[in-house]
């Protein structure tokens, strides 16, 4: 069985190649919370954009194009053991999708501004979801991360000395 | 240009066909918290699931294989308005792509025991990642959903009357 999509549009970022996002930009939770960019959307889509505007926050799920290699472990790079893929956002995975929360800045048209941005220049837009009430899970804890980041009080979180 | 994945697993729910999970259940942000169900990944990845047993939430990313047409507009069940789809959570989407957060209860082999299931049976599954603290967002605003959920307080929200 295959399932096929198609982007929708296209990331425009700082990041011109997979290693100019740095090592400690992923360690710190906030690490990309000022890195700003745009979600290009095709044309054809734009129309579906109506009422975006009012979400702070946006949910992109895009295709890690310049992924390597389906691997099932994953050497996250502030961590030094191998981790199940699946406990990781490694983007050598089965299938290499990934899931990043914007903070929508604002939109022009079929363009939105946004920051928040890990993904590299030309990265493939596959979904843009509104950000609810669902994603938020108080008392979560985070497994393995956990000794990387403090648990989060009023959903702050801070990255451990 | 085209983006193929293949499943890793499926889903397996108490709702066995798209009616069968109620209006009452999407206007309320909790109201699938504790229906549960598995999510049964394909041997070949199981070893991918290394690690993911510490975590309390993770999120599922799944193909909606019964979604009808990709529509730019939707109309939730609880609001009398027409949405650009993307700023709603509905199915019938240029890429048919669900995203969900699920509570992990247990993992036992290559079978994942959740709950806050709002998918249904057969539901193919394309990744499973870590809920982490880049998913919180304090003060978050949601736009034309704001209406029907009031502002979270230290993440918990409440149905509006």
């Amino acid at each position: 069985m295959e399932i096929v999509f198609k982007p929708i549009g296209i990331v425009h970022s700082p990041f011109k190649r997979k290693e100019d996002a740095k090592k400690a930009r992923c360690i710190d939770p906030k690490g990309f919370d000022s890195v700003q960019g745009e979600l290009e959307i095709f044309p054809e889509f734009s129309e579906g954009l109506k009422d975006i505007d009012g979400f702070s926050h946006i949910i992109l799920i895009f295709a890690f194009h310049k992924a390597e290699g389906h691997r099932l472990y994953a050497h996250p790079p502030f961590d030094g053991q191998q981790r199940g893929v699946f406990s990781t956002r490694s983007p050598s995975r089965p299938n290499s999708i990934g899931v990043t929360v914007l903070t929508l800045l604002k939109r022009k048209g079929n363009v939105l501004r946004v920051s928040g941005v890990d993904m590299i220049e030309g990265t493939p837009i596959l979904d843009i979801k509104p950000y609810t009430p669902k994603e938020q899970k108080p008392g979560a804890k985070f497994g393995w991360l956990g000794q990387w980041v403090t648990p989060p009080q009023n959903l702050e979180t801070k990255t451990k000395k």
